[in-house]
């Protein structure tokens, strides 16, 4: 069951996930991100019903994240790529796989998939960039400032972890809130 | 409505998504996220229903993302905290701000919030980097290798992704993907 509304809230997390309708759309994106491009091989990857697998495709590609093409004809076979909006999402993907790793899979002796460079074969991780020196920032440092697009609730939502205006940089530094 | 039997699938991806249950549970830890903690609080965010809200909070404290305590006596009032677990979830809900500021949300000016380092205040953003170098990676070279816990669907699912052995360094570094 897909929910309704969270594309027309005023929040970036709701949007995205408006975007993918729900935990399938996410699978199918997985699928895509691996390589896959099938409507067999959606099924076959996470065992999803065929109602719910179209249902997903359709929404998907009416949001822009998905486009269908024919590959073949006679008889005319069709497969499904990344959007470059898609491809976006490969970060929430590629953050997933790594939250998942670290948490040790039930049963599994380790993770699934290491995310590797390409060309270096190095392991690569999604880590948090200080946008001026390149520097990696710890999670629990990262705070919010509200953008041009922040209304009333989000001001309101967000007031925790808003980073106050510097009376001495190295007061304000860390985390205020409890958790 | 939670779907069933993500936990149980060999995928870190599914394993997060069945951990926070659905889009709801995510707003819920995006709320967390962002400094919130009470039932009335949630409640105002999003919109949500009394009776969703209660399944998704007992949802993420069986999961061990949330925690439930008193924070004051006569009469008891309780909040909710992030656990260590549930923190991880960051990352998830950073790549999806980051992403949805990118797509622009429709009638907006710009992000509704911005990353910073609390700190400096430097704009922080959720990159790909090589664990060995430091060096950001682009996500279209990100490849994949199989770890200990790869079973079968999994080698299957990701051969299109999965990063070809070296002849020769240079040759195998590209995408080899369609998309």
């Amino acid at each position: 069951m897909r929910s309704k509304g969270f594309e027309g809230m005023t929040c970036s997390v709701a949007c995205v996930m408006g975007a993918l309708g729900d935990r399938w759309g996410m699978l199918i994106m997985r699928d895509l991100f691996l390589g896959l491009g099938r409507y067999e091989d959606f099924r076959r990857s996470s065992g999803v019903t065929n109602a719910t697998l179209s249902d997903r495709l359709k929404a998907l590609k009416a949001q822009g994240l998905i486009t269908r093409q024919r590959y073949q004809t006679r008889p005319d076979r069709h497969e499904y790529l990344l959007t470059e909006k898609g491809r976006d999402i490969g970060l929430v993907l590629m953050s997933m796989m790594q939250i998942g790793s670290q948490w040790n899979l039930p049963g599994l002796e380790g993770p699934a998939l290491y995310l590797v460079d390409g060309s270096s074969g190095h392991k690569v991780k999604v880590a948090l960039v200080d946008t001026e020196t390149g520097q990696q920032v710890s999670p629990q440092d990262v705070m919010v400032t509200l953008g041009p697009g922040a209304d009333e609730l989000t001001r309101w939502r967000s007031a925790g972890r808003i980073r106050k205006p510097e009376p001495s940089e190295s007061e304000t530094g860390h985390d205020q809130r409890k958790t």
